[in-house]
């Protein structure tokens, strides 16, 4: 292929920084920027042997089914998707009517993040979001707007589903017990309980419980967890513990364009992430990372850490002066304004699986010598 | 891993015929069941280089932009995706508002087989098929359908959307002269033009233009076009030559849970597989084998073929006796009943870029010594 | 209130026939055209008393309630709407999923004639047309349409809907042995039924048997009543036999916007409008002005009439002509291109509740002056 | 007909006061509890002469196109619904694309109470709540809004409309100049403006400017109007100003079932509301009543008015005691849940069109005599 002139070349942004054995990590941006870990493209290659039955009629997908059933110690099915999106949207339509809403924190990434997505997998359901302080949702304020949707009877949206992040998009977790009395609360409603579980294997490491006691143990019905932030190229899944809620999900999946026909490099790569606890260890690896790097911050007279780190994400409020420090000497990282009434800018490091000691040594090193 | 009861040994399901030279292709069902095209497997891995930024503001992504506006000789938006599902809901819901109507073959995939796809991502538009004998839609019944839409103002849904299939769903092509026919009419009622091109490459390929020759200037607005039938192991994009459609088709992406975190996966797999014409080289490969196959049946005196063999798919309606023969043999295919007033069973086979002549030899081998 | 220019003088658009004792009625375009019943005004009126709970929680609402379920001889829920299309559309929903295929005649006003409301009120479910001579579904067609969508399991739309108009749009009456053949069809394949009964009194009153009979008791689950066209203002309404599928549909209502906050006076129409059997009189007198007219065309040696005429509509092929006398004598009818093969211009006249037999005589001796 | 059991005689219901010259209001829960006004009545009888054109095509509704664009010294479109949540969400589906956002003030009957019917109009956009003190939007936290959603770019829903309750919700008044801050900010931002304006009529007639001023003027580009709580039976409309926005309106009112047949009954009901501004004599005389409630409330020591009356509805926070008391003297009204912090009951009053002075000195006189 000729090298048009608009065309950048490749090796203009590929890093080349793997001829010495120092690589940086500089990107903190998000934990979907890095590679495929090893053991998961090693299985989509695996996977790439003769013809196999499209669709999800593979023995990949056969074998997931019965995977992730022993995982959580319990009858589930699960429906492999390439997008944590795509996933969320579908485990709300399941648990929703068009008519319905989905309470959720007002931090939520369905509520903020996904470009009406949810609305659009549920044709059109209504999100409530409920405010919180940071990110776990208080059981005052949903038992509130579930009472207020139900005083309005059949003029109002039916309270349907409550949906919640775990971790949240603050990088706390909720403790079990919490979980337990926020889906009391809904299910005494009616509701369905989703929880959005992009980030569900960091939360369990924090927790270090089980799987199964972190969710449908808790009162979970239906959970998008996430493979790709940990490690995967694109694979996601819906777990569903109330199985009547799988009823049609098929459909759902391929009326979205969500089923592909080569299903099995999807599954393939969940298998292998979940084999020997790969999704553990990667998440304990970003957890830890995400430790040491709040214990640095703290470490410094210029930065305020607003939440506890108990994930991957870490924020913190510090002076434009240091934001920009940073940024000049390369890293990346996600800026927001700071909450009204802070001095400071509010930014956001997330660490990943292939984050290393010295990547965030490095970081820190970095902040000690500015200015 | 521990085997459970219930898990399907991987082995048993994997073909284990790699230990002597002669494997036979024995699934035709259709050219989504087998593997990734080695080229562009090496096209991922070696896309798996450090970090990259997401959601497609990667150089891949990038790279493809330019690449594709190089192949179709025009200014061109393309959109990733990683299925034709997707890319097909997409492109029309550029085209029609959710109160318009999009004409299409009653043969096409859009109408029968995507579990209402077109009307998720529309909205609820109309979908209009119109009959056709061979898949190719006639000028007479589309004017006649675009007419009566006319004749309720705004009574009726606005006839928004021409979408036709290339290669057709019956394994037959349009030529240029028949696709600009139907364009213009289309364009003169005020629509836009979409192309269902999940076998573009195996109708260019037969052909023999220019990709541009046979979409843009053929008035194609925007085009679907599929990898993964033809090698990729989950890619099709939307490319779109009427520019003005790509307004805010990110956010359309994104809201259907479409938009990849790691895109840099799937446009890699789109340069490889646009690298050194192997696209066309890959459907030239089918083609050939699907005509291979069709003089061969052709040859049987029980086998009668309802359609030319333009494409990679052969038509071939046969005494029910074969059918059950081919079956018991271990071959894979579609079965549909025969149109009424047809005697026999219509079935449907499909060839591969890594369909060899071996494999076509053994299936008419086969066939011929059935009884 | 001044007059400006643009604004055209109501005395030229209303009738000024009315010196006379004899108007002659001259649109014969829809029964939509005509004036209010007086019954139905006074009932209005007499409505209007004093204050009344909104939202459907008044007095008539709770009346036509009981009136219905009387009516039907059955246990009945019903929701008053104002329009046939916005019952049509509810009824749909609440028998498909999005992800569902309404089976319908390809005559259907709810195919053909709805501007995609049932797409939107169903959130994109599938609408597959099925092929019929004088628009009464075939049961062969029907059957096969179903099971080539269960042959292709969770990747094709759920045949979910069955709707039948009666009378059709071609102006035909099922028989109750022909509406229970299809509605056992849909029953046994899971689906539900739905009657599109915006005509419903013209069919009853053709079949002279009770309302549950040619209802509920042939199959029909849930009905489109329409009111509208038989002499009320603005009232039609869903009748749901199957009284699941009441579930939320309030709130079906609220969210479409269907919800009247003086719904008092919907209910007021309908009450009077079952009133002393009003509404098969109406009924009955729009018949026999249809059969009056359709003997009279007979008789005419240049018209052809296509359909039995059953119920109010007539619809004649008669040399163009013909049909340009009429037109210029005043009369007012839809037009259609006569379908392929046929010479001469297809034409329809709905007859109404206020059609008298010099109406019929006057149109049927302009025809044989015309020349 | 005979009265069954479960029939509730309608003699129970129907207000049984009129045998005396002082009959009392006591039902306050909404301005929409009330009968039809005389002159709408009359208008409505009065239409009821011969046939007219269908849907649209008849005098009346043309005489209401150029009677509104008088009213508003503007060239304007105009449209006849039967419901203001029907107005409502079509106003903002000609605004917003399925994937944009919908900011509204937190109060928003579009937000709260509407069953999520601007969903379902607007095929999923997302609707955005800004908090607000009375109802009334901040412009700090409407540019906050903007300004965040901008910053994700294409990865978030793009901001499309501002909508503004006049009245608000709370029952005040937007000033001109508070409107004009607003709607710059969004026009600024590419965004299109809708006022909610189910009860304009008020919020005009406490402004004292001319409609032009209070719409266009100050940067509305389109208005759901009102006269169903000022005495029409079932009569909104939507108004366009920016008239690029009415393309295929009547598409999306057919398509969503708003289409009348016979919509002469609906322009005819509001031309008479517009005649001798009958609209703005109703609209003073519910205002006047309103603010001899909040006047009498305010000498009430228990009671405490949380914002000011400058409409027809009133708010007052009282102990339990006396919200009880009015209750058993047989008042009606609404209750809510009194916010946070505060002690007693939340509870409001609507007047109307029919309030007397004597109705509202009863209350008040009821009210001082409780304990």
């Amino acid at each position: 292929m000729e090298q048009t002139a608009q065309t950048p070349p490749l090796s203009d942004t590929l890093p080349d920084d793997d001829t010495g054995s120092q690589r940086i990590r500089t990107n903190f941006m998000s934990d979907n920027v890095g590679p495929v870990c090893p053991e998961i493209l090693a299985a989509i290659t695996a996977a790439n042997t003769g013809d196999a039955p499209a669709h999800g009629d593979d023995a990949w997908t056969a074998r997931l089914q019965a995977r992730v059933s022993e995982v959580f110690e319990a009858e589930t099915r699960v429906f492999p998707v390439a997008t944590g999106t795509a996933a969320n949207g579908l485990a709300l339509a399941a648990l929703t009517p068009p008519w319905g809403a989905v309470l959720c924190d007002e931090s939520s990434h369905i509520f903020r993040r996904e470009c009406g997505a949810p609305e659009f997998f549920t044709s059109g359901a209504k999100l409530c979001p409920i405010p919180s302080a940071e990110g776990r949702m208080h059981t005052g304020l949903l038992s509130r707007t579930i009472a207020d949707l139900q005083a309005g009877g059949q003029r109002l949206s039916r309270p349907a589903a409550l949906s919640l992040s775990q971790a949240t998009e603050w990088g706390t977790v909720y403790t079990i017990e919490q979980l337990v009395e926020l889906t009391i609360l809904a299910h005494d409603a009616g509701m369905g309980v989703h929880m959005d579980g992009a980030r569900f294997g960091n939360a369990l490491a924090h927790l270090g419980c089980s799987p199964a006691d972190a969710t449908w143990r808790a009162g979970v019905d239906i959970l998008s967890l996430g493979a790709t932030k940990s490690g995967a190229l694109a694979a996601e899944m819906v777990v569903i513990f109330d199985t009547t809620l799988a009823e049609d999900m098929e459909r759902r999946i391929k009326r979205a364009g969500h089923l592909w026909s080569k299903q099995r490099f999807i599954s393939a790569q969940i298998l292998a992430w979940l084999e020997n606890d790969l999704w553990l260890h990667n998440a304990r690896q970003a957890n830890e990372m995400a430790g040491r790097l709040a214990r640095g911050l703290l470490r410094h007279p210029g930065a305020l850490l607003p939440f506890d780190t108990q994930a991957n994400e870490v924020f913190a409020i510090m002076p434009e002066l240091l934001v920009q420090g940073l940024e000049a000497a390369g890293y990346i990282f996600l800026r927001r304004t700071a909450p009204p009434g802070v001095e400071g800018t509010l930014v956001r490091f997330v660490t990943s699986y292939d984050t290393q000691a010295a990547d965030i040594d490095a970081l820190l090193e970095t902040l000690a010598s500015i200015e």
